[in-house]
């Protein structure tokens, strides 16, 4: 059985939501959980959550708060004790080598250890990055690891790597990013021969900056693994166009957060087009399940969370500001990493050159 | 009286649109006009707009067409003749030197020689850069030119800049395009002491690439003179917390295309969404005024085109799609950069120093 180490502690909502949000997973998706943090309230929530229940206005009900209550007892849930948390405002580095005993630490340090096969960590990215290096270590072939954010569009959803990990890259390190993407695509969104893009701000091959010029050629060479289909600009990636999207951590985070920006904007412009009048209010009220449909689509709760890619072993990092739901999909996520065997498969692609 | 000048052959609707354009910004807001290509073509097109007219879906009849008459006898409309047109395959730099009678060429020397104030141009960005530097030259106390992007959000419009001119840049770069931006939003937009921000990936100063972080610490230094309040993070660009992002022009032309590309995937998936059934259909065609609404407030036809900041003279770069509306709109931009002597003001914050 799948065994998934989570930080109880990380993100806006911890520890109540996310002690919810694995329990849950752990029935619908039949994993074994290790519950990594302050022990007597994890055991609290596991407690209530088997007596009382927890809220949630996912899944089913939507839009309506429904009540879930779950037998932890006839769950494969293991507490581990952790005294410490890392707090979102710390230096990551200073602070998993300050806090050895931190959730997130031990958390990765059961993955390290055997005891569960993957993380999911909702609290700072940059701690789940630090202790995931430190704790897992480097895959065979990778320099430096990458965020693998799973991206929404019109057809089906394409990865865009690396979505922060690294602000300053090499066009060597795009080359194992647009590897490790692929692999992904391929074993765990289950993409036949992913096509392969570089973040771009024209079609040919001159065009863009020197990172960008220099990786397009260096994908070129690899076409016979890679497959590299050109420049996407940032107005392809939503058309289905490829299937991996590899840039730079910097440019990846600015377009991921525009696309975030630029999408709740629309949707609060239309809200405020429908207030204007009583007809409009009425058309809006009449629209609210469309648009809400649209809302569930694109929403990162949906996908749960990205994947640190190039450790040895499954990261999942979700969103600070999410809630049960959210962590029950990352948790999926996380699953479904571990069973592709992606990790194998990107130090198995290092071997076979 | 303003004059601008027209390269009537660039763009993917050249000739008759951007006649037509031009001819209705004449009109419209009592500018000269000066089109600049083909003669015999542009006559043609003048001579048809005063007996048929020209049909427009945009301004008082949106969402029909309907027919525009303008007598162009009574308005102060100067043809020049250029024998050859660039392109949009053509690479920038040589084209300009090749064809020194091309259109785009000549309508910057009608600005270079006094005869216009500034250009609308449609055709290639590339050489419309390219020929503003060559034909214009660089205002005292800038090395580079860049392209000032008018966004509109929730509140009021921002200004990115650089939107694409320049893929790799220096922080001193950004220094220089943060001033022009804010002289822009000052002058044009008519924002008083414009909030300038870099576009990052984390609130804090030591966040992002090294670009990022080392323009930070200039601008912090030059705080006397821009207003600097920042990093700026991508899903913030839309909600007003500045007036002037400053990037590179390969991350900033990304942001705007991600831009598009999310709010036409949105509107995209609106639609499916309202096609699934009947009762969908019928609110779908209730709900349709209230999105067009939002289209008309994001659509780069009401914007006109973005300002090319850093050459002596003023040159806007509109949209390859332009249709009439859209160039009327750029020349009512290029009227109001002229009137606002943004460049003026530009070059005198050098001076200062």
């Amino acid at each position: 059985m799948t065994r998934i180490a989570i930080d109880a502690m990380g993100g806006d909502n911890a520890p109540h939501e996310i002690v919810a949000g694995a329990v849950w997973a752990a029935k619908e998706y039949g994993v074994a959980i290790e519950l990594v943090g302050k022990q007597d309230q994890i055991e609290r929530e596991l407690e209530k959550i088997s007596t009382e229940g927890f809220l949630t206005d996912k899944g089913k009900g939507r839009g309506h708060r429904y009540n879930i209550k779950i037998d932890t007892s006839k769950l494969d849930i293991k507490v581990t004790h952790a005294s410490e948390v890392i707090e979102m405002g710390e230096a990551p580095g200073q602070a998993i080598r300050k806090k050895k005993k931190s959730s997130i630490v031990l958390a990765v340090d059961a993955v390290a250890q055997g005891s569960s096969d993957a993380v999911v960590a909702a609290g700072s990215t940059g701690a789940a990055m630090a202790s995931s290096l430190f704790g897992l270590g480097r895959l065979k072939g990778i320099d430096r690891p990458a965020i693998a954010v799973t991206l929404p569009t019109i057809k089906k959803p394409i990865v865009v790597i690396d979505g922060g990990a690294n602000s300053n890259c090499s066009p060597e390190m795009l080359v194992q990013f647009a590897i490790m993407g692929a692999t992904f695509s391929k074993n765990v969104l289950g993409i036949e021969n992913p096509r392969v893009g570089v973040l771009n701000i024209g079609e040919e091959a001159g065009k863009g900056n020197e990172l960008a010029q220099t990786t397009y050629r260096l994908l070129e060479e690899h076409q016979d693994k890679i497959n590299f289909v050109g420049n996407i600009e940032g107005k392809e990636i939503f058309l289905s166009l490829c299937d991996v999207v590899v840039c730079d951590g910097f440019v990846g985070n600015v377009a991921l957060k525009v696309t975030e920006g630029a999408s709740s904007m629309l949707f609060t412009m239309l809200k405020n087009e429908f207030k204007a009048d009583l007809i409009g209010k009425i058309i809006g009220l009449l629209a609210k399940p469309f648009m809400r449909r649209i809302y569930t689509k694109i929403n990162y709760e949906e996908f749960g969370g990205a994947l640190l890619l190039g450790v040895r072993g499954i990261t999942v990092i979700s969103h600070g500001r999410s809630k049960a739901y959210a962590i029950k999909n990352a948790v999926r996520v996380a699953k479904e990493a571990v069973e592709s065997g992606v990790n194998e498969k990107i130090a198995r692609f290092h071997e076979e050159e």
